[in-house]
């Protein structure tokens, strides 16, 4: 159980130890007591919450104390534009779509369409333009609240951020993020400095306002490294230390418990991926819990531990019901596995045909979205 | 005289040997042939050409081979504010307004209002902001074309300048930042990114032209890591690599030929510095290169070549002739170090009436060198 993985922000392989991960970052797991006081404010617990798919946090009691004070919060959450968006980028969005609705809470949505252009040799900035446009489709598609969601681009929104980012950059020096980060000497000078610019939207609202407003950010557990060296500066520059709240990878459909690549095209399904390819990738992908046989399968059961289309159905079939029942079925060898994928399938076929729809709906929509 | 000396963009002292710096920088001087082409060209020449402060140049002669076959130049010159403007500052913006004027071009003035703040402990965005607008109106003073000439600030011109700054950083490794200025792991990452920005206002103007435009700039010679860093880099992303002319320091009034250090009020005259202020300082700290007494001083003569007051007239004034019999005066003994620090302060309050008129008037023209 003691595989090599690597977890930062630019790079999740092998096979993620969570709980190691926890102690390393040194992030608190979400536990019963501070899942009943959710339950409590928000009316209900997410499946992911149930699932422990967001499982640990930074400050969330904070952000809950502060809530029921009256000191609402704001959300902020991103996406770096290099490819299109997959079902794996989906789940905090998802995520952060359920608290903004609950909480009733501001979205800032950060597009730092400067990051992946720093770090990959052959994307161009033309590049991460068109994907940032691409993703906001899916973004919008997914039903955040226009009136209370601001998209932050860093290129265009620069007049706003890089100020705040200079005073950030200023509290932060090359050791810190050779430390967080290990960069070396031979990394370019726009990706030491780009991490200032990630911290911003965790303030920026709170300088526009005029006033201290708490941040909560829900993200995928990568992300930590970029917090965890800003959170102090932010605290130390004059306002609330940022608050996170985090997920587990959706697990790539190969099966390591990895991080999806958006570059390796056949281990994620995309959102504009059609019903025939979804189809296709998941029988030809997915990696299987089955057994060998038929006979043998119903003798000893499916492995949904282990098995991808068991822990995709876990990540988007919400009926708790539904899910143990499949669950169940699989485990005791009365499903298949080629059954268990027709499951997958046709979940995420009839998902994504929203989704796509929404989607389309959304280009008149992203004007809305924009700081003017 | 080979006494330890330093010359970076952040700090200069010591007794400055421009031969060795020419080397090491690998910088060309401005050759007879080269001042009587730019005389052909500019219809003069400068006192500041004539007398060698402006002394060393990059590509100079491309850039008269294109401004004569109709292909124009612009002018990129700059001032990171961090306190208000001494005479010193003054030396390569009045050469810049002569280029200006004698060749009808553009200029892009850049105010890098993040520079010092970032390498400055002390210094805020407040504070750096503020001297932003003292700074222009000394600029606005000299007497620049409104029409073809437009400021650059940092941080509230970053929507266009972050994202041209982003194509440079990635082509420039913390390794090269330690080589070209001396910087340790200790600096903070604003500081090693700022390089970025400091080549912007190279190519700016050719990214919103939509055609590559030659550039000149004038600046002092400590500046040259900057753009010794960057031309490469602005070539390879397809613009043209910049070229400079640059120029000596004037002394500081203390007489180390070492640059004029804002942080030290009694080394420098201000452009707001009164009629008094001007004569107190520059009798009691400008250093003398006469004698011991006045006996002696009439017998061996007073020594122009340490003699601050004389230095300074060297710089500031431009009449040949007087010039000349001042020089002479002075070495034969005739003038005496008080009578020629007379000279001086006349000279300087009559320069620094003039241009704090112009100030005064300049405060209502800002508006039309910012850009919308």
């Amino acid at each position: 159980m003691a595989e090599k993985y690597i977890v930062t922000p630019w790079d999740v392989s092998g096979d993620v130890d969570y709980k190691r991960l926890m102690k390393e970052f040194g992030i608190k797991e979400i536990d019963s007591k501070l899942l009943k006081r959710i339950k409590k404010t928000a009316g209900e617990l997410h499946p992911f919450l149930k699932r422990k798919i967001f499982f640990v946090h930074r400050d969330l009691k904070w952000i809950l104390d502060e809530y029921e004070k009256g000191n609402k919060f704001f959300l902020y959450t991103g996406r770096a534009p290099s490819g299109h968006t997959h079902l794996g980028h989906l789940v905090p969005w998802m995520f952060t779509k359920w608290l903004q609705e609950k909480f009733g809470v501001e979205l800032w949505f950060q597009f730092p369409d400067e990051e992946k252009f720093l770090f990959k040799d052959n994307l161009t900035l033309k590049d991460t333009e068109n994907y940032t446009k691409e993703n906001m489709l899916d973004i919008i598609a997914l039903g955040f609240d226009s009136k209370k969601t601001k998209f932050l681009i860093d290129t265009k929104n620069a007049d706003l951020m890089y100020k705040e980012a200079l005073k950030v950059a200023k509290k932060i020096t090359f050791s810190n993020v050779k430390s967080a980060f290990g960069m070396t000497n031979d990394v370019n000078i726009g990706s030491i400095f780009y991490t200032a610019m990630q911290a911003v939207p965790a303030f920026l609202p709170s300088v526009l306002a005029g006033k201290n407003i708490p941040c909560l950010i829900p993200h995928a557990v990568d992300q930590d490294p970029h917090f965890r060296l800003s959170r102090d500066v932010v605290g130390k520059i004059g306002y609330y230390k940022p608050a996170s709240i985090q997920c587990r990878f959706l697990p790539a459909l190969q099966g390591s418990t990895g991080k999806m690549s958006a570059s390796a095209q056949e281990t994620a399904i995309y959102t504009i991926d059609d019903e025939k390819t979804v189809k296709k990738k998941i029988n030809k992908y997915a990696f299987s819990g089955g057994r060998d046989t038929v006979e043998e399968h119903r003798r000893l059961g499916g492995r949904p531990e282990i098995d991808v289309a068991y822990q995709w159905l876990n990540f988007f079939e919400y009926d708790d019901k539904k899910l143990k029942k499949i669950y169940e079925d699989y485990k005791s060898g009365k499903l298949l596995s080629g059954e268990l994928k027709k499951v997958l399938i046709e979940k995420l076929n009839k998902m994504l045909k929203k989704h796509q729809a929404a989607r389309e709906k959304a280009k008149s929509k992203i004007d809305k979205f924009l700081i003017k």
